[in-house]
């Protein structure tokens, strides 16, 4: 156990996603705010706000950060940005440290940051997800035509195929693949507003300025979203979405490995006390992580309460749940994929 | 205080909204319940499933519910159901009885019950979220161009103009009407699956009695979900996300009112002890009903863990926590709009 | 299905407890009301705060209320109190109507309301609990001796006896026993502070009366707490441990039930589509209410954020949920001691 | 931002606390673990279960952990135990290496551990209570005369004592305090009860082997709990409560300094766009914590739905979640602490 399992030496070999944490690793962080402070200098400049020159040194200024400036930045301003900014721009130097993170605030940064590392995570959460519907598909040809007693209510029904059983795990993916496209669109847009969302210091420019800096970040354009958290909190949404059919299939499985007739599984896990148990280890990992992002959902939602343009207070929560939401998630999509190539029989 | 303030006889006043609450009164439910079963019996006649005779019958049997015995059934089987269709069947009578809620299933009653009264809350609702969506288009209309303090983290940013808030009310709200475009089509469908939703007394019939049945209750027609609940799980981040919206709008107005400066509104709630106050009601209860619909949705997506192909402990959770989380979302419009109409002023 | 199913004519015979929810109604509420204001206008009597005859005038004045101002003042003021005041006042008359309420507030009057009521329904709760541990008590007699099967993570671990298992439901239900004990004190006390908790107008009177009143009220006297919350909130914890630890009961015996050997029991629910079934419902309904007071308890705990001297937002979030968490316990107790009631054979 | 704030570089300086995080590293979870193992084999010396060289051996023995191969063994079993015993043996060595772990199963190793550490951060959240108590103490006697306008409903209401409000923030801390004594005793126990609970290896020597092990690792005796979690999940409750208070503190400090005028701030958190402003960074940050374990909460109590004799997905839950709130409120009470340390004035 350690303070997240996520973030575990150990734990996380069961219960995390190595790719989806990456980006949430304070190197990629950082990458992510000089990628935005760099796209914006050459933002900036292409619209004539600030000049070339200063773009270009901005562009090429090598910098590494002071991880122990940066931490007593974050405990003292509750934010990394402006000791960020401040050490950026002593390694741009006179004249053109004057033009380092022109016109944005640190919540551009931070929540920019955030969705382009977002975009990342979709991308890997998206193939795992096809995966997993290709891997239901296999179980379907497999074993889809074989006889599965139904259970309602946790009683014996009537005789059903293994397929429909399968459907129910499989439909529910397909519709997260729908989902997860209408509201991308919504999600992985810039965040740039300036000290209070209306990008006071750029005038006329503010328009084309965050256009281009949100091409050059591959993201979309969108008003300044600053207190508007819908977007996140809809996205959370999603990703419990996806856990908990997850956590309804992992489910199914470890009732079925219970009685031990309906299922064979290749591989189980070892028990100290028991060695005769094949434990339906990634099976119940599946329900503990969709019962623990259905829990961190009422959080995201929590911070909706966004107070007048800009609370420390919800953000502050996000941060706190959001990047553990989305590695339960990739986590899930691993297991619920490693899990159905453990199945050797299903039905009779 | 009650139960549910929902059902209060007082509380209900501020808290809820007699239109949502109509939909989840036991009329309703067995109005709909009633619908369900002649529309079925019209579907299977149509598809020569049954006699046409016994779908007359069916459609003209006078029927009035013994409530006492329902109200003994729901404690015996869990469901209103087996006790619904023994009396609907008596007063078919002989011999078309045995017709009544053929090849059905209590959940195909229960389910397709709620989501026709879901459709109608939808309606209701969508309506709710367009006046908001007017009346705040009128504030800006009033006031968008006057100077407020732009507040971020609690303290003094810079200026802004009012329309800069009020555009941060309004943006979220727009999405919210075109998130519901998107998911009303998932979730406004036929429940009809039979014992184990394999409509397994249907035979080859079992897709046009589906559709028939489907196009006659005015739903979408879709296979079973009967374990597969993310539509209604979305449908609650859905109403979350918009009184989370109204939250924050609550919020700001609430904070807005503590200095007074900054906006007069026509009306506050009174004090026993202090006849001089004013107190924002409204924009109170908006911040109260948005922690309470966040906190509910955890309980939505916990039930998302629905086990084999039916389960009373999670099919049960949801009507412990859907019902309300409507009637919340609609008496936050409802009290939105009216503080909307409320503001006097705002601005400077 | 309606707005709450503890309010349900229907589904509250199997979710519910009537006399648990009656402490909820809008009578019981009145009555606390009318109990707490006579008292207060005898124990400032007492003190010499107001005249003898102002207290025989106000305790003995004829008095019905007005329900639809009372909804209206509801509306308007977000509580009761100031409308119900007035019509206090209206029923004793001049001269002595002006010492009705007298130094007292809204919260005051509703806090103290609460907490009457949830004295009779902890009295209630308790004798239930101590019911269950009888019960579970009886089947340990009868079956203890006999073997089951132990499971661990979902796989047949080693041979146990049936009163081990019985030892994990019944244990946690003797710790809940002395939890609340501890609690009560806490929890069964008056609040009585006046329009901002400082009693400003009633002087050196202030701490005797108060103590007067309490002793009048049958509960503690303490300081008040109105923007205090955590006595509620640890007794939601409270709730929530006698539920969860129910839920696993259920749980068990659902699943015991699922394969038919372990257990036999006298009863379950029927089926509309297969009258061979035999459901567990009331042990799902455990598992349903465990989760439904899990989820709830997040939100009295975001009620603890109650900020400045008292929060409208947070206060009413309480009375969205607390009554419900009420109820959901008394009822997953009477099941349980229903369901245990049924057990007519455990193990082997 | 990392997977959590609480393991990240940066932002744990801001929201994490050094002293609980230790309690919950691999190294402090691996060293728990083995001083079980130590203590187990101690203890089974003593009462003749196994010899004292064995003992010997295995108190003696050099271990040094492999990492890597403990990963895999958690992905493989879902707990880290038979690898971790597997690599134990190995140092051992024979003969005695058949006398490690004996008699005990995973979750023995696990939960004591965990216990173990939690007594540990219970002891460092204790004097982080104490100390918070004392400043606040500190701020009565220096401000606490002060006038202050009290607010209710979020509007000016009648003038108070700063003491007055400093009373509501500290009066719930002594409450704490108190609750934390009550709960200790049940908390800090020792989790023994081999494959099934039943200790069966162990035969008469059942009892004394745990009451010395308990003895030995410093924690109360108890009977087996590993599938009634009712203590963590009220410590859970505590910890929110906890940190429900701070938050009341910090939301009150933060509306403080939002007008500036009853309050004096020595720091405050800088702004990248806005050099001007002092935000109220601690105070914001225990409103997040706050909220974070109100949301958490709820999850702790979804573990109590513990079924049979040991549920892999409930009991997987309880890690995902409960280190972290320990820390958060770990947290919280370092950044109060800091926070009334930084209060100049209060009042006027």
């Amino acid at each position: 156990m350690t303070v997240s399992p996520f973030d575990h030496p150990l734990l996380s070999a069961l219960l995390g996603d190595e790719e989806a944490a990456r980006h949430f690793s304070v190197e990629a962080d950082i990458d992510a705010m000089l990628a935005f402070e760099r796209a914006l200098a050459e933002a900036e400049a292409e619209c004539g706000v600030i000049s070339n020159d200063a773009a270009a040194a901005i562009g090429s200024a090598s910098f590494r950060p002071d991880t122990a400036k940066l931490r007593a930045g974050v405990a003292r301003d509750g934010v990394v940005v402006p000791e960020l900014v401040r050490q950026i721009k002593a390694a741009v130097g006179e004249p053109h440290n004057a033009f380092v993170h022109f016109g944005a605030t640190s919540q551009d940064v931070i929540d920019s940051s955030l969705v382009l590392r977002l975009s990342g995570a979709v991308d890997h959460i998206g193939l795992l997800l096809s995966e997993n519907i290709v891997r239901l598909a296999g179980l379907e040809q497999d074993f889809g035509g074989r006889a599965l007693m139904a259970m309602t209510r946790m009683q014996p029904a009537i005789p059903i195929r293994v397929g429909d059983r399968i459907a129910s795990w499989r439909a529910p993916l397909e519709r997260h693949q729908l989902r997860l496209k209408e509201q991308s669109a919504r999600l992985l847009v810039v965040q740039f507003g300036g000290a209070a969302g209306t990008l006071d210091r750029l005038g006329d420019k503010a328009a084309p300025v965050r256009a281009a800096l949100a091409a050059k970040l591959g993201l979309g354009d969108a008003a300044q979203w600053h207190s508007q958290r819908d977007a996140l909190a809809d996205f959370a949404g999603w990703l419990s979405l996806v856990t908990g059919s997850l956590g309804k299939f992992g489910q199914d499985i470890a009732l079925m490995a219970q009685g031990g007739m309906d299922i064979k599984l290749s591989a189980g896990g070892g028990s100290s006390a028991m060695p005769h148990k094949q434990n339906p280890v990634k099976a119940e990992a599946l329900v503990a992580l969709a019962r623990f992002n259905a829990t961190q959902l009422a959080g995201m939602h929590q911070a909706l309460v966004h107070e007048q343009e800009r609370s420390g207070a919800a953000w502050t929560l996000e941060w706190l749940i959001l990047p553990q939401m989305v590695v339960a998630t990739a986590g899930a999509l691993r297991l619920a994929a490693e899990l159905a190539g453990q199945i050797e029989s299903l039905g009779h």
